[in-house]
């Protein structure tokens, strides 16, 4: 898997060699899987689903995000089948442990040692607001990469991301930290910045020309593609774009694998247009 | 366990039958366990660990507070491990998952069946940054509650907590959203605040008078445990005091149970002795 490369170099060679900015997001939720998978035991429903829909989507995609909520509500064995479904990531896309994990030193170094050595992911997502000592034990792996919350597309983000500091926003002050803890670690550090948020997509740009972005909401939460990926992948910045329940629900039937190929080959000839231009 | 009760009326009746406000927090990292446990399997040497520490220190302690990186950092059967120490908790104590969980709201729900239905803890611990429908989840089974990290002991706790918003520090915004959150919903909402910040425990009293606070740090983080009692037990104000390594890595030798005992009681002793000044 090329160690010696950066997370961000490795990410720019799949995205030139697969012309896609597409993140595949699997949330393996047990009440939406399709009806051929119902009858089936839950963990054993969900590893069938993930590898399914990994094996259909892979030639469109650059990446795959694994949110671990779904996976721990499955209870004992939940991980174990995280774990597998990681594994069958082929060599041409990279993995994101959704995790979103903030905690002090200590036990932060724990949550990387989860992630990175135990799930064996590329990178994860990270939360910010216990600071420094709570990103930065993310960021010690050359060749991976921690994307730290900046701001996010739920209706709640606004209660704190955009409260005002020293004339920018909470988030804007996110980006620069970020910046700050990329340069003086191992490993690359990213921004999540929802697709519902392109302001927020072009300012974080401005602040942090070369960091990845990892750009959720594109899809059921209606974020625009177009203008993320003009705004976000202005210089050296890449950008990217996950979709999770647009492409893995969009078959309830026995066809969801093409299904979900279908929808992430109708993205990824979007993005291709978008990036061509 | 009285589901008709409050957390927070449970809490308050255990700490006055018990005469304890201490939480006695399980990290078990592999490689500070006691020389007895050293050549066990892993899994089974912390699935050991714990119970031994339960037992010794349960007559001292109101609470047990359970820090999941640790546990998820054992790989596969960590989290069973984990479901049965919780278990193991006599019905006097109380069980908070220390998670840190913040996620958009179809995930945090995901992530409140896993630690509410599936580990059966009594609270957790959730992060703010992105906001009430990232924090709500956690609030909805009456009888439980959520503490939303507020002001944390850690060096970094600085890079955004205390940034300064509208005339108040972030995390006294934090505490208000709390407040308002807590009104809304089904179960309690409480703080985490660090006792190494006096300060800030005395601010967000004033703040939320009723609201619970989990305060870690007292030990070997050196936070005071005189003054986080006098300053957060003011009027209907209840606080849990967290130790974790000064109680569990009380010794290295065969004695560790003893040890975390004596040390739990130490604590609980000059509580009492606070508590009723």
């Amino acid at each position: 898997t090329g160690m010696s490369e950066t997370f961000t170099e490795r990410l720019r060679s799949l995205q030139r060699d697969k012309q896609t900015a597409l993140c595949v997001g699997l949330d393996p939720d047990p009440e939406r899987l399709p009806d051929p998978l119902s009858e089936m035991e839950p963990l054993e429903a969900a590893r069938e689903f993930c590898l399914d829909i990994i094996e259909a989507t892979a030639p469109f995609a650059c990446a795959f995000k694994f949110n671990l909520a779904f996976f721990e509500a499955l209870g004992d064995g939940g991980l174990r089948v995280l774990r597998e479904v990681i594994g069958a990531v082929p060599e041409n896309a990279l993995t994101i442990g959704d995790a979103k994990r903030g905690d002090i030193g200590n036990s932060a170094r724990f949550y990387a040692r989860a992630l990175f050595d135990d799930l064996s992911v590329d990178a994860c997502t990270v939360a910010p607001y216990m600071g420094r000592d709570a990103v930065t034990p993310f960021l010690q792996r050359r060749g991976t990469a921690a994307f730290v919350l900046a701001r996010t597309s739920n209706p709640g983000a606004d209660d704190l991301q955009t409260c005002t500091i020293d004339g920018e926003a909470l988030y804007q002050r996110v980006g620069r930290l970020t910046r700050e803890w990329a340069s003086e670690t191992p490993a690359d550090a990213g921004l999540v910045v929802g697709a519902t948020r392109p302001d927020a997509v072009a300012r974080l740009r401005e602040l942090c020309p070369a960091l990845p972005f990892l750009i959720p909401g594109v899809g059921a939460q209606g974020g625009s593609l177009k203008s993320c990926l003009e705004l976000g992948t202005t210089g050296e910045g890449t950008v990217i774009i996950n979709s999770s329940r647009s492409i893995i629900y969009a078959s309830e039937e026995g066809d969801y694998a093409e299904a979900s190929a279908q929808e992430a080959e109708r993205l990824q000839q979007e993005m291709k247009y978008y990036l061509a231009e």
